[in-house]
């Protein structure tokens, strides 16, 4: 971000095009406020391009100098997810086709195909129009492609999606023959005799409700069509991004929310820096959390350094389409959240949306301004925010994010391409059981830690965690067996490394090269709806799709064992040194209780603790020598933490003692040590 | 009602059709069981036009012939809602398209639309071949023109319909400009070129279910859509009742029941008199005399009395299709049932049906006679209602039903237009809400009450409540300014005013007029799940979608404030004196407790009160100096009634005094004013 | 079963075609497991027919005579439940077609329409082959048609199904006047012109969930529809048989599951034994019993033997498909399993699959051997099971199971055609009812028990029961009253009789033929939610869809009356002597009581009884002079058995004798007597 290095913005998402009269008042209002930030045209196609190749962008420069005049910022987004009516009522080809093989309607957002030529064709004139006069406008600080990918829709069904389809399937496996092989396709004489063959998966038999387009398809084409749906967003947008390069120095993002529909590792590749929506009703602030850890971990400098993120929406009160959604933020809650957003690694806390829509489908979200013009519910909070930054800005810009010793493994291929075609157990859902097993006890273990890809670079971490992870591809293991041998701690599973990279079971081994890394001979999987296991002295209760291990090298040490249910008498956890370090399988899970099997394995590594008490949040900030602490209540309650290290509290300018330092309820510490 | 004028008919449907050798025995058994009136023909197309242009009257003209030979009335209907195979078969192009863009298939009913030119051409056609030949019969007492308006259906997504929705909009807006203008459209790119542009609500991606015809569209064309609908069935309906007046003096109605899809005070302003079909378990009796107050309301004569209701369709026993509905009622309840329907301003009580079908998809439903020929199992109760309208019928044609002080508005704006696009609150439920948290209350007051449509006129009335009426019109606000200036009481909400009645929110103030009627200044909207308020001296708990107000006026007097919450320190609760009359506006709902609020506001007024407990209706009727008061039991646990006036009871003869009656399980009691 | 008339077998489905170099290795395995028979073939037909017109059939026969070697026996199967991707390519037309007018896509299963006559071509070409080359081979002892019939699809709504009605209807009717006349289709204006204009039962609008393919038909269409849809795969595996018997004399089946789509009846008709698939959770194996009841009674030799059936597929430790699904079983439960499978009736258990699959949609199935070919969590129940089959497979082959005194009636016509389209209870559900509110009474009551088609013949049985029948067609009708003059007694009811065979309500008595036979007038029917009645001295419990009778015939003797509720006063059970015997009309149901009325009604006839403690099943071998008992615990509890003879334990070589013998938990006495 070239233009505002480490400046804190506090912003909100602008739409001029709808309310071009007011944008004095509503300037004027920002600053008041103290927004110096404004997301701006992401669904405004039809007044920058009014009629087929007309463009209409004097409006938005009238704007853009307005903002800049304002000292107030600006991302400047693609219009794409909202294609004017003229372009789909001529060439209608653009609509995109669900799973029932019905095309959408015109009206709402993401209707469209992202494998349309003619759909791409408009995206780069639009955005080349809008990159080439503004690629280097003062105000334009960043850009960002599109909005929340796929938010709304999963896989196109349509026919340039299938020709594509068969192309990505060609050019990942060459030959049908391979194809047919990797995929094990000749089950139920699905063997297919060209690429053209092979069918997207629409409505089937299996498990399907009669009168529906749903079943259940091959497990290997589920997964590769995940995979290139998600691809198909990626290609979509690099174009994008090719051209705004072309034209601007500004760094580019995406607010990306649909992670098991878009693999993040692939979407932020192509990208600068990391983004995100998130919308929580406060009691449930600690899920944003693994969110802000991945998003920190999503992009990093040369030097190993977090490029900062930007919170691009969260609601200054409440969000809500039709009707409002979740409770309305209580009053000081805002400010803690802001507190832990940024402290955790970010560089704007933007709002959605500054005045209330006047028509369409969310008037009744949260905004910071009514369409008449009055200061929103959320008002004062906001402004709390503003005096907040100005206390803490300086630090935020100055100290980083500190280092974590341990990693947890966010696998595309495990969320955005396997569980969703076969989750192995009923009770795993992609959308909380990393968050609630494995996320939450890591933190309450007061573990400092970052959420990374499967792809990237380990080293350097103390321990790597990788549960429920099925697909462990050849890439990472490689990886993390040099992770290993210099020394770091793999703890791997439950439920990891079952399949191959392609969705199939393993023939040579039931947990494949897991097997020989931790020296075992996996017996058998099977479920398991509760039994008992020991772990260590101790026991503990197990479940889930589970494996029966027994040890197959003399220097596999058998950490724990089922004591009953069907896999009685075989091993469950295992731990093995690999070089410098060691792996532990984790062949079982333990519900609710995965934070005693981590503190069993990890006990020994003697690792940094920064404890809290649960709804408040203590994140370590340190860099060049310097340390701080931001600590931040958002439950209401009140809470403690306990700091490594005293020094002046930002907000109060009082001296603050090592040791357990006291938030009010919705309060806000930021320790910066001496 | 011309040939009957005064009447009280007990009657049932009856299918001829069916049955043509068990006509005679059918007639029979009615005159055993007091069954004075029948409707026939709603589904008798095939019968009447068995191939196309080919009428068969005869056999019908034989029924009516014996009909009007065993003093049996007979209430006619067009046959529309069932076209016969032929017709669908020539012109399949007749065939409704659901939401899923699939056609319907031929057999059950509505499976029509109502756009389609060739449909409407027959349904004129046996209109007039009815209506010519039938329309001076003396049996025929009254029409009804199809079955049941969109029942089972929703808005048509054919072709004809897409045709009809485009010159609907235009005839509306005049220019596609000022359609964008007003509807906002330009939100999402949403802005059309032209009226032909404009998409009719199908599937779509926001917050739609992956592979399903759901999702959400704009607002305005949502709410516009939904009045599109319904003006498709009033025109449809308007075609027949043209053509039946050209032949006939009869007075014509309509078995109205889907009021959310089709605007019962556009329906039945092409009328002569309301009717609907009430089925319930008996302890919901209660959730029927709504209804009943709007039907009263629906049609009035010039001097300002009460058209008579029919109730066309209601079970002797039990509803039912492919299984038995709702409970048999118990012993005792229908004649009570009778009483309450009939006293609340019906001039007739008419079952669902009178002998069982033998085939298709209705023959668990209860009816008065089996198929095979015995009486079934409500033949004693309804033996026992012809008992009854013996004893009260002549009082019922004499006492009109009584004029109310109170009257609770019923917007097809708010139920039929947009609260099926913006609900607003997620507990909002346009069948429950305005039954249970209004009318409720305002019955356990006592207060003997109308339902008038927004666009009666109410004058004469002492107080006007609008809840959960976003959208109020121009017309509204004058007629409403002017009731208040002759000394009325509007109270107006919760939920009511805050959007223009094109669906979107208002830019000058938050409750647009109402702003300036009560005022306030209104700070901002927010959703409550709940806070505390005060009350005058009290305390009260509020929610749903609320508004913080402030007074914006020296004359505006806040009645309640918000005590907590996100709105705590505003005003929720102001009054207005407005010309000899006031204005109480209620910018909360006080969810379960509204009853309490009226209390307050309306407690100066001293309104009468005519008082019973739970489970027990009482109703007055009054007019030309004399009064009677009909109390029935409806829950079967007995119960009382507060009477102003004793007198005698025509059910026993005896005499009545004023104050308490008691009346037993399932008891009615009649009493007729000294 | 000519070449292995007897044998006591222990299989698996194997899909050599899928692990072709695994066989050697595979067939080892089984022999040490104890693997006899394996059933080959059923998904293979891209194996078998690579391309159009070509067969490989060489690799078959490779492993069909390794299996010959290995001693291992050979069900050989029809492929047609997985078409080959050449053949919907180049054919689409082939594909089923669903209730919303959508094609399913390729993969999967059964995805094929029975009706078309390319793909019935395609499927007789394919046996054929097959037929040919194996239909004599040494190593096949049985064939198995397709696999579980419409197991996960229900209708077929495409073009040559259409044809394929209105040619079954026209068989049926002969002229389109009948057809109106007999299902009373004038109702709603539903007479149709020709057999061409009967539509399928696709999306309509009585009761649709607007927006999908849902909604109710005409009763009797709808009822046709399912006969249909019955006949059409009974058509279509007729042509398979026919093949194979001209090239084969092994006997055929069917792994038949899904009896509310397909009447067993009428597709056993055409086979030479019975099969099915069970799966269940252990502590719901009593529901199976059900199941092997019926398939004990679905071919019978001359001599009137039962000809043993086959479990053709059970899991040795858990279902599953992408997640495991019940539990694994617990230890020892697989041996108790079998034990009770086989002495019921059984001459192999089966189970799916030998090697867990590698690749698709069923990968989380349980399994003998893993992918990688360890031994799978089940093994030691196998080998168990095996052991058991040493013990007692002689005696199963020389002494057959017992003859029952009583049969409960399946009924096509109600199960697969009626219930489906008119429930008659909301509480009836066509899976469990018969089985929970019938079965288990019967069992409980220790009663050894057939379960008979409608159309066998039950001379010889002492009593029949013909519970939740409401279509009794004349035939029936016929048989029964011959049954009862000969003797026996006839329990008809609850629910029985209230319609013609067509569907439709009688329209000369309530209940047809019943009202005469137990020589009642049936007042009228109504739905009870719950009433007390009156039977002999005592109480009990009655309700759903019910009449209400009165004696009409000297000789009726009524023997329960209704005591309250809207049937108050009438009679609801009444015995009526037929000849020798006699019947008992049931017009009421007593829920979760029925053994209760059975008691009551059966008392009299001194029935035989074989008692056992619940989760323990006691079946009686009997023959030739010779008597045995299988006691097996299937609940894990442990339990009792009262035996009316003692013997020798053929599991542990004692000594037992007569009345009650304990079984441990998951135990297995198999006592034969001296």
């Amino acid at each position: 971000m070239s233009k505002s290095a480490g400046k804190v913005w506090h912003g909100a998402a602008y739409y001029p095009e709808l309310w071009r009269d007011r944008v004095d008042e509503d300037l004027g209002l920002m600053r008041e406020a103290g927004i110096n930030l404004v997301r701006v045209g992401e669904f405004a196609w039809s007044s920058l391009e009014p009629e087929e190749g007309r463009y209409d962008l004097d409006w938005l420069e009238e704007v853009l100098e307005k903002c800049a005049g304002a000292g107030i910022d600006v991302v400047l987004c693609t219009p794409t997810p909202t294609p004017p009516r003229w372009l789909t009522l001529k060439y209608p080809e653009v609509l995109r086709v669900d799973r029932d093989g019905q095309a959408f309607q015109h009206g709402s957002r993401q209707h469209v195909s992202h494998t349309s030529p003619r759909y791409r064709a408009f995206s780069r004139r639009i955005t080349e129009a809008l990159a080439k006069r503004f690629g280097r406008h003062r105000a334009v600080v960043a850009w960002q492609t599109d909005n929340e990918f796929l938010c709304h829709v999963d896989g196109d069904y349509g026919p340039t999606a299938e020709a594509a389809w068969h192309a990505w399937l060609e050019r990942k496996y060459g030959t049908i023959e391979r194809l047919n092989e990797t995929w094990g396709a000749r089950i139920w004489s699905e063997d297919y005799p060209s690429f053209d063959a092979v069918p997207m998966p629409a409505k089937t038999p299996f498990h399907q409700a009669p009168g529906t387009a749903t079943g259940q398809h091959h497990c290997s084409l589920a997964k590769d069509w995940g995979h290139f749906v998600s691809d198909t967003v990626v290609a979509f947008q690099k174009e994008q991004v090719e051209i705004i390069r072309a034209h601007s120095d500004a760094p580019i993002t995406h607010n990306h929310i649909q992670q098991d529909r878009v693999a993040a590792e692939d979407l932020f590749a192509d990208l600068d820096f990391a983004a995100t929506d998130p919308y929580v009703d406060y009691e449930n602030t600690w899920r944003v959390l693994r969110t802000l850890d991945w998003m920190r971990g999503a992009k990093m400098d040369r030097a190993g350094r977090t490029v900062p993120y930007m919170i691009m929406e969260t609601s200054p009160s409440h969000n809500g389409a039709t009707h409002p959604g979740h409770r309305t933020h209580p009053e000081g809650f805002l400010r803690a959240e802001a507190a832990v957003y940024l402290a955790m690694g970010g560089t704007a806390f933007c709002y959605w949306l500054w005045r209330q829509q006047r028509s369409g489908v969310e008037m009744c979200h949260g905004h910071v301004v009514t369409a008449w013009g009055t200061r929103g519910v959320g008002w004062k909070n906001v402004r709390a925010v503003t005096e907040l930054i100005e206390k803490i800005g300086p630090m935020l810009r100055e100290i980083p994010p500190a280092r974590a010793e341990v990693a947890i493994h966010e696998s595309k291929h495990a969320r955005a391409h396997l569980l969703r075609a076969e989750p192995l157990w009923h009770e795993y859902n992609h959308w909380n059981t990393p968050t609630e097993e494995v996320y939450r006890p890591v933190m309450e273990m007061g573990l400092w830690r970052d959420v990374r890809f499967e792809g990237a670079d380990v080293s350097g971490y103390r321990a790597v965690l990788s549960p429920f992870m099925p697909c462990l591809t050849d890439a990472l293991g490689d990886r993390m067996t040099g992770f290993m041998e210099s020394g770091g701690t793999w703890v791997v599973g439950p439920m990891s490394g079952c399949r191959t990279e392609f969705g199939t079971v393993h023939t040579d081994a039931g947990l494949g090269r897991l097997d020989g890394l931790a020296g075992v001979r996996t017996l058998y999987a099977t479920g398991i709806q509760g039994c008992r296991g020991s772990l260590g002295e101790g026991e503990i209760d197990l479940g889930w799709y589970c494996f029966g291990l027994e040890a197959a090298s003399g220097d596999c040490h058998v950490l724990g064992e089922y004591l009953d249910g069907p896999a009685a008498g075989t091993a469950w956890c295992v731990e093995r040194v690999v070089g410098k370090g060691r792996i532990v399988l984790l062949a079982a899970h333990a519900p609710g209780r995965l934070g005693e099997v981590y503190e069993h394995v990890l006990g020994g590594l003697g690792l940094r603790r920064l404890r809290s008490s649960w709804g408040t949040a203590v994140v370590p900030r340190e860099g060049d020598g310097r340390r701080a602490y931001v600590v931040a209540n958002w439950d209401g309650q009140g809470g403690t933490a306990e700091l490594p290290a005293g020094g002046t509290d930002l907000v109060t300018g009082r001296a603050v003692s090592a040791g357990t330092v006291e938030v009010e309820p919705f309060g806000v510490v930021a320790v910066v040590c001496a």
